[in-house]
């Protein structure tokens, strides 16, 4: 269960023989230390990436799934003094969907299901939950928010973590979190999590969904599909389980995370209830809310947008209601023709979160779920209610992010961006791809690819991936990578079409090296260094290849980038720029020069077999 | 190397057992029927889509790669009584890179090489090429061209085939032929070519690159790519061989290849001077053209548009001239001080194409081979010249599209196809990728498909597609499928943004297969069933899963689909326009009803196990 393996460097000697190693950027405080990705290029040049992974990828520390990762954050939240340690509440068989009982203190023993080689129950030190402790004035409890705290013009150790992540001074985090442009996820009960932050002024960011249901599936299986997203770039895991085993697997899942968690508390709500829509309540949903943010979950979908009138609205689509909270919350309204607890009941759920630092996200349980249901009264409709709940969160100190579809086609989805910004004043948008035709199940990472490159770069502050099996079944580990790796993608793609200012340097590196025949530096800046190596040595395996000044495209006969270096040094240094232009003569005398090389060199193109 | 399988219906009701057949569309003459993919759906609906895999899905047609397709075309040709047989050039065993000589009238014999499997010489009946004769006025050879033809007001078989295949009147492809918005790729010489036709105000096409190189590779697998792409959905063919073989692998590809096919004759020309550039002249280079107009190749890249001037622009780039044309020209420009043959004799290279109907790909020779280096003043310089080319060939009655980048970031595409349709009369663009962001060898599928959809949306008339194994290999069978379908994606998410009018009905009708859980039709309906059955099997492989009206995503028990459905069905029929929208007294009575009943039913979401 780790992500070391025989290419992790032991130390940083290695890491510069090997290509790379994981470095550490110091922040203000000697605990505030920023995990990066350092390639260590063969030209002595050294490139800094973005690193999700967590401490996994660092060989100087020694992880255990069953003890969980360190409680980074921890000192940053007690020194903060406004929460407190508390009792917590009773853990119950049925929050792991179990009949019979059990000691109190334990999780659930001897759960039935896919166990295997994971105990049901976490291992790790028993743990209090935290919560804002109630104010010396007597006004409730503390707003523990990183939204409260940007409010007051403070700049946390959390702020200034993201900062580094981004390149830009923690105070332009704190503004755009203030401004509620930016989400800083980062449950008082998760100090595991690595501080990074959403808004459309920072790099795209990219969800990975995980969780089983209730036909396949162990915790195992999704504890490592957690840690196997994040080695490859997801910036949050949403752990989405529907079946046995919740409470346990997500107990799993978030002691072992470096990144935020997010959830659905209803669907944990339903199971509760045995599935039966008409059963749930405030109360049970209340109930599960709080045992999910004494977990420590940093995010929630709530789908309180789905209001008893818009149900109807549904009723002459193509494909109905997809969401499955939307079409829970729809068929709740059905039961009761009553407006849904979610919405009557939002203020106080407000209450709650705000005092663990959990952060909405606001669900489009409209959303469309194909190319003829995009954009419809339906999914405007609810998008305007999610506008009003931003504003009521935002009241209440709780950040708030607002989740978008789903099926689009291109010349749509402008629209949906444009729209939600102005809706919900410019509350980060966090969207499902989307997809853009219908027709390529079993390919729907690329339909949902390029959906999600063009609303990232449209201002989309999140994009939750799609993963191969998407609408045929659920996602192992190989379609986990694929997702997120294709995900990464649309996000790069967004942050360069944003001119985001660090976004481009990574690609020029890349390009350098492509272009001075340097294919381990190559390797070792690609989005996915295994794959390009391994497509490379199906063709040239010898590892002299890499080195050689030539690819199996062209072969070693005949190179088109070695013309154009010969170009290239006759007409002067490389100045991107163009500041520096040549003159008239330059070029001429310049022409006349190669032309007189290229002709006592032998006129040749191809160049010899053996170089 | 037929690509019937276990699945190919053999007879009409065969097809409407196992969920599809080849079909054809009748045109005005018995010889002219169009073939379809027909999906017969378990509702008895049938769905047409587009074809493009040729006669080895026909399982009442005998195919065999030695004999080469049926000359579809060949009575329309002759009919049309412009054309005559003649000796054609003398074969050289240098046309394949070979040194003996060898009788006259074969093709190379026993040349050695990667032959396993299939004879070096293709075995079908001995052909005389054809070409354009003399005009009865004495005004030199007729223009074969369909340019010709639509210029002077007719409608050719050929223009009726492609018509019926988009869906539009034999007229609309005419005058888009006419005004240079369209082309029609039909050498004379390839009479076994399926019409079709590129522009902007047609369906977006993709076409897939194969070919051996010195490294890898041999003729049985480019043919076997060739019939795998056109399988899956390639529209053309681009043969970029550079190794030895050139010819003959050139002649076996053409004589089974239902789409048309596109080379760079300058590729083989600088085999025939030993790769040596200077010694590439306009005699050699126009017996290679002639060779391969006599051979039947449809389309030619002609690099005609890097000037001598142009070459010091590209000095300052990231990665200088990544085109292989373009460096090959760029290094004759320098040796010799002088502007390039191509652009010299163009209008006598417009005189051979004229007499063959060989369409013209002008090549970007200096297309930015990163995102740093895109929309540069060397790539905008050389477009300028394309468009005063695009305006000669068409004086000449030639066909033309323009190529296109390459590496472009999401934010400067829209200004490529915009310029281009500027600069060059709205002639079809037909692009490489273009790739979005640099950083991800191994997946330039999806960075490109990224780009592809793009600038499909915004008017590229072709989609040259680009697969994983891009900056790394020679992609192998499975990389052919995987550009092929990633480019299909994006060839149809565009022509869903154009808003073309047969596009959304193939998404409505999976999207409703979906609601309606009809597995075997959504298989059937997608663009790769295989891998659409194969993962949803690898959940829920049981054959009653495949009729079952639930998925692995959410399992057995709930269901989202279903609430949706309970609620379509009480609030009427299903109306995509909204015309028919509900009272609100209708909506009112209709969530009382649906309350009341669903009470009745027991307010259950989950459904049985057993269902």
């Amino acid at each position: 269960m780790t992500m070391q393996d025989a290419r992790t460097p032991a130390t940083e000697d290695d890491g510069r023989r090997l290509g790379w190693h994981k470095g550490y950027l110091s922040g203000s405080r000697p605990d505030l230390r920023v995990p990066v990705r350092r390639v260590h290029l063969t030209d002595g040049k050294d490139v800094t990436l973005y690193d999700t992974s967590g401490p996994y990828t660092d060989p100087a520390i020694d992880t255990d799934v069953r003890r969980g990762l360190s409680p980074l954050r921890r000192n940053w939240i007690t020194e903060r003094d406004d929460t407190e340690e508390y009792a917590g509440r009773e853990l119950r068989p049925e929050d792991d969907g179990i009949k019979h009982t059990t000691p109190r203190g334990g999780l659930v023993r001897g759960a039935e299901g896919d166990l295997a080689g994971l105990d049901a129950v976490f291992p790790g030190r028993a743990r209090r939950p935290r919560r804002g402790r109630e104010r010396p004035d007597g006004g409730g409890p503390a707003s523990v928010t990183q939204l409260a705290y940007a409010k007051l013009g403070l700049v946390t150790p959390e702020m200034e973590y993201a900062a580094l992540r981004e390149r830009c001074s923690p105070e332009f985090v704190r503004d755009e979190i203030a401004a509620g442009r930016a989400v800083l996820p980062a449950n008082v009960n998760h100090p595991e999590t690595e501080p990074m932050v959403i808004g459309k002024n920072f790099l795209v960011k990219v969800n990975a969904n995980i969780g089983n249901s209730a036909v396949t599936s162990s915790i195992e299986e999704e504890v490592e599909k957690m840690t196997w997203a994040t080695r490859w770039g997801a910036d949050t895991v949403m752990d989405l389980s529907t079946g046995r085993n919740i409470h346990t697997t997500r107990e799993w899942v978030l002691r072992n995370s470096p990144v935020p968690i997010g959830t659905v508390p209803l669907y944990q709500a339903l199971e509760k209830v045995d599935g039966r829509a008409e059963r749930l309540s405030w109360e049970v949903y209340k109930d599960t809310v709080v045992e999910q943010c004494e977990q420590g979950v940093d995010y929630m979908t709530v789908h309180a947008g789905v209001l008893l009138r818009y149900v109807p609205l549904t009723a002459r689509r193509k494909t109905g209601i997809v969401s499955r909270g939307g079409s829970i919350m729809a068929a709740w309204c059905l039961a009761h023709h009553e407006e849904s607890f979610l919405y009557t009941h939002f203020a106080e759920l407000c209450d709650i979160l705000r005092t663990y630092d959990v952060t909405f996200s606001l669900g489009d349980g409209l959303r469309p779920g194909c190319i003829a249901d995009a954009n419809d009264t339906a999914q405007m409709a609810e998008l305007d209610t999610l506008g009003e709940l931003n504003r009521i969160a935002r009241e209440h100190d709780v950040q708030t992010m607002i989740e978008g579809p789903g099926h689009v086609p291109m010349h749509k989805i402008k629209e949906n961006v444009e729209r939600q910004q102005e809706v919900c004043d410019e509350a980060p948008f966090y969207t499902l791809g989307p997809l853009t035709t219908d027709v390529a199940p079993g390919y729907d990472h690329i339909t949902s690819g390029i959906g999600a490159a063009m609303i990232g770069w449209w201002g989309t502050a999140m994009l939750c991936y799609v993963t191969p099996k998407e609408h045929l079944g659920l996602p192992d580990r190989d379609d986990v990578k694929t997702g997120v790796i294709t995900y990464k993608i649309a996000a790069h793609a967004a942050d360069l079409a944003k001119g985001h200012p660090a976004a481009q340097d990574w690609d020029d590196a890349l390009s350098d090296a492509r272009f001075e025949f340097r294919w381990e530096d190559q390797f070792n800046l690609a989005l996915d260094p295994d794959t390009a190596r391994s497509f490379h040595d199906a063709t040239l395996p010898a590892e002299p290849a890499k080195t050689a000044h030539f690819c199996s495209m062209c072969g070693p006969k005949f190179c088109s980038m070695k013309i154009s270096r010969a170009v290239m040094e006759e007409f002067g240094p490389q100045s991107p720029d163009g500041a520096d232009a040549l003159t008239e003569d330059e070029v001429r005398s310049g022409m006349l020069a190669k032309s007189r090389e290229f002709a006592e060199s032998g006129n040749r193109v191809y160049l010899p077999l053996t170089e």
